[in-house]
């Protein structure tokens, strides 16, 4: 029996809140234990419609679900009034391999596992007292980006750049009711980086909007956008020059992101020794985002949902 | 709006006839002429518990709709008194990303794409006069791949041999009442190449249960047992001393056979020049399974639900 769960249950039984980040959290930690199993990214391109569906799975030790995950992204979908982004995530059973849900989400799990992992990133390496922070990009991932990071630091002050300077005022504007902090418009991603402790960068960029010019004492960046061979926000001498440099995963970074470090996420986590050293020390988060994030917050989806009575029964 | 379709629709939309055989030839000719887009599979495998999934994927062009589909084998599935064989479909709108369907076929779909596509494998490859077949194996598809074959050639006689001689005699029992040929309880391999003009090897075995040194003229095999690296069904020197080997998709078999030709089941159907030149050649068709076979039946199977009204509409 497969339960059949759409993006409304979906989204009542996942708040995006602070209960999210230990289920994340541990799911870093037993990428860097070596305690999953995490094939290679398997993504389909139609370049025809300037699309593509990634597919995400990994299976964690020891807990009877994983999951297998699609998303979607077509960027032609917003001339047509669709959101460019979709997806859903398949829950199996790690005993039988018997589908336990269909999860609907339409890539909502994905938005938000995303987002959790950056505020991860800034817990465990910007400077505690960080009260600033830059966004670049003003889609989805902007905002929600913005809104984790409030769950770990206590910050008064964003900045916002985008390509599309319109956009990104009617972004501030949108923003402004609903986060109670002074959101400011910059005119160049310079002035972004000026401005703020923590940088996060959200956009889907073929080539690098940072510069290392730019980069001072202290700052952090979480870097979430590149997710793809080509994609590129950061000056590759960013990531030579920083002083502690964090991918997600480093079997994903070193393809999706050209680099080839070590330490993972997770060990950060379970060292924080391994982080941040001092004040002055410029730490990047190099965010592909990975199949354990998905399974941890399918599986966690799923059990909220149980204990809801939701979703559809098919035999 | 995503459509339901659970197996019971599925197999009311999806006999399993000469009808499909077009079908899934199509898809081949697709492969061949370099039309589609077919990443790597994806698997992910479960040791503990004896299970693998796999994904497949494939995009053909000017086609409104891909599958990628999840396919799993858990081994141990047997001693609980479950089938092994497991997964689902999705379809995607090709211009959007959008989730179209979600096929709960459990693997009927699978089942029917893998042997309908040892059917065509026969029809292009084996003498056409061929009245004997021996089948490998007595699971799910010995028993498909024998009842495919029959849409494509006048059989008399077939020859089963399994490891399993109990299992090997109820496999037969239980198909003497719907298939209307002789068919006969093999002791060896051996025996059953000796009966048979075709040979359809159906086993996950690891190690080679067919010698070359028992081909003999005319013979046509078609190996589909072997989809991973580990599995291994034809001793290595048939594949060098065969006069046509053909692999239903090179950049699969390459990798999961170990083999590396260039010729491809599609070029077949193309160009029936490229296959047997005469009654003597001993022909090998080397089947892994493709993306582009699961999207051509998700994709037919959806037409046929439509016209049927069929499935769960969500939103």
């Amino acid at each position: 029996m497969t339960i059949i769960l759409n993006a409304k249950e979906i989204k009542s039984c996942v708040e995006f809140n602070h209960v999210l980040i230990p289920i994340i959290e541990d799911a870093f930690k037993s990428l860097a234990l070596g305690k999953t199993t995490m094939p290679p990214v398997l993504r389909l391109d139609i370049e025809k419609y300037h699309g593509e569906s990634d597919v995400k799975a990994a299976y964690i030790e020891g807990l009877d679900s994983y999951a297998i995950k699609v998303a979607s992204g077509f960027f032609n979908n917003q001339k047509l009034g669709l959101p460019s982004s979709n997806g859903l995530m398949l829950l199996l059973d790690s005993k039988t391999g018997i589908l336990k849900s269909v999860l609907l989400d339409k890539g909502y799990l994905t938005d938000v596992r995303t987002a959790i992992a950056g505020a991860i990133a800034a817990k465990h390496l910007s400077n505690p007292d960080s009260s600033t922070v830059g966004i670049i990009g003003a889609g989805i991932q902007a905002k929600m980006q913005l809104e984790a990071l409030l769950l770990v630091r206590n910050i008064k002050s964003a900045y916002v750049w985008s390509r599309d300077f319109e956009k990104t005022k009617t972004f501030v504007e949108n923003l402004k009711g609903k986060i109670n902090i002074k959101i400011n418009v910059c005119k160049s991603p310079e002035e972004t980086v000026n401005s703020s402790e923590i940088l996060i960068t959200t956009t889907p960029s073929k080539s690098a909007i940072i510069k290392s010019e730019w980069l001072k004492k202290g700052l952090h960046i979480t870097a979430m956008g590149s997710d793809a061979e080509l994609k590129n926000e950061l000056d590759p001498k960013i990531i030579k020059e920083c002083d502690i440099y964090i991918p997600d995963s480093q079997s994903q970074t070193s393809i999706l992101g050209e680099l080839n470090h070590a330490i993972k996420a997770g060990l950060i986590i379970i060292n924080p020794n391994l982080g941040r050293r001092n004040n002055n020390d410029v730490t990047v988060a190099d965010l592909t985002g990975t199949g354990v994030q998905d399974t941890a917050i399918a599986r966690y989806t799923f059990k909220i949902s149980e204990e809801k009575g939701l979703g559809l029964k098919i035999d």
